[in-house]
């Protein structure tokens, strides 16, 4: 697909290589045309040992030899010496200790954790939906830098609501969630609650929920985000799912929209990782599906790469003004592929000092003629 | 349990007795102490045959012997001769032609079938919410009577709605289901799509949910039901579990409430099944459980024997007043018990024309003595 | 059921009573009519603590309150004094250490765990198939005693094989196991692994069944057990199933048998706790069903109280003589059931020096005549 | 990947178009390099109708756009015309009634269905198993022909066992089924069975197992198949998985061999597709995983395409002589994928009189220097 050599490709460490949204990371860096897996790091109880041992590879894809007999780094910054970009998979509380130390030591972290989502010196980003808020990375304290992915259900319900706020503004926006497993990990849920179940909980989820999206939404203005006022009320569900959180939304709308400017907004929405053809985004945020009894989460997860949400099921709230139904993968858009596409979109608009997109040979030679 | 001789019991007929509602009813009536299954009957194909052939028997518990070896009979009125009260198991599009032609051959037919819930002559009744409701038997056009069990997702609801709205009156409802596979029966839903997998539509659900709420919180005046005005907003999901709804419901309350009122309103709450102790009621209508995580459908579905409502979660809301999760068991409390306690009710009340609940030998022997 | 006052009741201790198996020995030991359980243990982590803090219940049944209030005492023998019963349900490594220390300290141990199933001081118990192996607690070194229960998939294969082995003499078994999802307890199998999944591996089970079979299926004699001769291969997945072990099985036999021989061998089969009616003993400790899809798990498991073993499939092997399918309950009859069925059993024949069993009120005043 | 342009490929037309596996055959043949699907038919309720209103599409990828509006024709002869190909995913009710028009009628069809896999004269082909059984094409008595693809068990257990008859002959097999839900199709298995649940049967499958061995492993000679002497035992089971089915295989060998001596003839084996480099052919038949856990179905189902088989767990078997586990993709492998690779095998080998591989515009220019 790319013709760029690894050689010239960005080396990049990954922190927290382990659990199931650090083996999503490798999985897509495996090819990606920009980037090159340098480094890896886990806990202590890992490190030293070659990843192929430290981690139980859960996914369905196989381990790359390369990554398997690459040594487990402990976490700190002198493991991603060489790497100018850091990616995060790591844990909360792994997040809470060590982010800002390789943010000091003048990386560019792009973490998944939620450990610093909300402060506000810190841009949380989904890149089709608020990419200007990456500049709040011009006036950070530190040597290098750090921006983070949404919590996995917000980054679904967000690149469904974008469209409907920028054509008819959002007012109120109720969402029940129905949550994959593997948003959870490896142990994660017990079988014995996975089986002939649901569990109507997921510790601290409404909350993030609730709060990502009045920043996510909010307005970039003096170097600062204004939050957006829309109400949120979040209920989230664990279900047996593998992958894909399926959620249930009502909206009320600013303006009045009849069902076809809805689907108008959806379909023609179009975002600046589209515009900008960055590798990992999907071509299209937002599909609507026609089927009645769609989106399911293992028919419609996977489309456009698990990088797209899919909406269905548009009728009206006799509450809110609509109720629909939107799905995302949980691992692909809503973690280790939404980091990713971020730290391409920061790439692209220049906003990681010290490294540029490498260019395709073909690119570089007609370059050079000039 | 009961000292009543099956020969003193009440004989009614059974519709629809091969779907796995009607398995159900069998169970139930296996060992009631006021009612003994006399006739079964099923669609043309199995009539004829012995119900243990006729039926792919789907429950944990024994066909006991003496069903199986019952002859299933076609669905007509000559089959439910000598049957006073008549269970119907069917499905809407059988009980749209049959209902009430048992009806008018003078039989009171207690019907789990949509076909006639929301017919202004025809009580949709929950025993413990609106038993008043019953009163419409008195001004039937029918030699017999019909009395209709509401929709599975609604009893449930209504069993934890009632409380608060005795006690602080109910404006709004959004409630989202997450339904056991139970309800849509065998073959019902293919398991390619309730493995790794939901399902966010099920059809004609979410009107029901809907609808059927106005009737059965409204108030029986001047012989008719006068529609409660709550505002409901549903939707509806199937999930891979086997039995039990657990919803995730949001309201509106007309006077201000703590959450202590809510659960001292859900505690101390008790309907005329309990005031009566009828056989098939719970000891308490809704259990409050106190986990975070609770109630989940493996874990509570049967608590007081699959027929009280379990409620959980209790937070506020930031779009309505409050949010809680409620969980029921769909074929127990919501579809055969809830018709058998409908019955149990309707019979204690004296609402069933010429038939009187059995007494027990020692009772009867008592009365002798006068 | 039973008219012994609990006070009259043996007082049991239950060791590793957090886990699930020891969930299920509580509530079997609820309403037991000659134990009554007098003191739990778990590990220092949990000790201290009121039992419904320290447990995570995962039970269908509710926790009753007298056991959530129970203070959980740490392992040791001084925990359990003034029991002279003790029910083990920890997990091997903690078993290897203290199960000895109480048969030392006087104590009669029922032990789940597999540390000393092999020993050839141990008896290796099914009640209806060895049960005069109890004879080996006449030489035991120990104050008290010790007998195990085998592992769970064992214990049903030895149900079926039993009346086999009686009839027609057993050479060879070949079986294969789909385990339930209980028997590893929680966390137990991570959910991503139950999910659209079976793991065709559980560790050491395969060795258990193979060497188990020997021991129980062998003749007492000399005070020793002569192990049976029956070549047996195992091989062991684990299923998306809550409860229930469905073994797939083919068997030699030594002398020639029909197929209705072997359903005669298995309708009329009963053991010493049949005839001794035992508390726990199933009416019929196999049970033939005829559906050609039967036994399956969720239908079947729970027959004759969880403690029976259902047969189906019977047909010839092309490579042995026969094969056929077996299930039987793995928490229930496979552990803390079979446990106590064991205790029970031992009581009954008088071979736990110093306890009888209590005698029923009734019983007793007839008694008290003489 | 292909250079060949769609209107250079085979018209090919497919039967039983709308169940799963003619799903299945759509996604493969979408893209294929040699094979143009021209047209598609179905049972009469679907003839007539768009494809898209016909079929209910349960594929994780989107249905193409161009197959959406193909009208689905009725299975008839005249329906392929222009098709020399003809691929049949009927069931073998349909099966029995059509597929000898269709081979008389002059087309060559490549069949799923079970309805002459063990006629005489028709080759029954895994292609890196017994390619040259394809011979029997030669003598048939049709027009066109007819070759069929084997039981979707049968494929997998027949990749696993061909290179050790080759290496040390098989003697006999014991082989006991664990397979996924998609194998029923839809509506197939109804969720209430598949839900904390196995089925110990499925009913004729293992008949085809046991016989379709015999056939596949034997010898053409004389212009005819000699089926091979192994004995086989074969055990069912439905598990709730989607696709994958996982096999317990025990084995004698007609000749010594080590463990090693297993994992290097599967490691090396290779067959004609992958010698002839064929489109559809995995790299490898057989990949040998060392997980003491593996394969598990969602893992490793997909491994080389979905078209190998895996092995795992190799270790002696007390009653054979080996015992392992083997897994392959029972809608990929297991039927469209194999009949794909059974078709590519007999074009590569000049077996379907009157068509060509289709030349890639590369080859066909270097051509025509000549």
């Amino acid at each position: 697909m790319s013709t760029t050599s690894p050689q010239e490709r960005i080396p990049v460490a990954l922190l927290g290589a382990t659990g199931s949204v650090g083996q999503r990371f490798i999985e897509l860096l495996a090819d990606h045309p920009w980037f090159r897996l340098a480094a890896i790091t886990a806990s202590p109880r890992s490190a030293g040992k070659p990843y192929g041992k430290a981690a139980r590879w859960m996914q369905a894809s196989t381990l790359p030899d390369a990554v398997a007999k690459m040594e487990v780094l402990p976490t700190a910054p002198e493991s991603a010496s060489g790497c100018p970009l850091v990616f995060s998979a790591l844990d909360s509380q792994a997040a809470d200790l060590v982010e800002l130390d390789f943010a000091a030591a003048g990386h560019m972290v792009v973490s998944n954790a939620k450990s610093y989502r909300m402060d506000p010196r810190v841009p949380l980003i989904v890149p089709e939906v608020n990419p200007n808020h990456l500049r709040l990375l011009e006036s950070q304290p530190w040597a290098g830098g750090l921006a983070t992915n949404p919590n996995c259900s917000t980054i679904g319900l967000m690149l469904a609501l974008k469209p409907l706020e920028d054509a008819f503004g959002i007012e109120k926006v109720h969402v029940v969630t129905l949550q994959a497993l593997s948003g959870a990990g490896v142990p994660g849920v017990p079988s014995l609650q996975a089986v002939d179940n649901v569990v109507p909980f997921i510790g601290g989820e409404e909350d993030k929920l609730e709060s990502e999206t009045g920043k996510i939404l909010g307005r970039f203005d003096d170097g600062q985000i204004h939050h957006h006022s829309a109400v949120v009320s979040a209920h989230c569900n664990r279900v047996p799912v593998i992958d894909g959180h399926t959620l249930c939304v009502s909206v009320s709308l600013a303006r009045p929209a009849s069902p076809e400017d809805l689907f108008a907004a959806w379909n023609q929405y179009r975002g600046e990782p589209q515009r900008l053809d960055l590798p990992t985004a999907p071509a299209q945020p937002v599909h609507v599906l026609s089927q009645p009894d769609a989106p399911q989460p293992r028919l419609h997860r996977d489309l456009d790469g698990g990088m797209a949400a899919t909406v269905g099921r548009l009728r009206p709230c006799p509450l809110l003004d609509y109720k629909f139904v939107t799905l995302s993968h949980n691992t692909l858009r809503g973690a280790a592929g939404g980091a990713l596409l971020l730290a391409e979109l920061a790439l692209a608009r220049g906003q990681i000092p010290g490294i540029e997109i490498p260019q395709e040979e073909s690119l570089r030679m007609e370059g050079s003629d000039s």
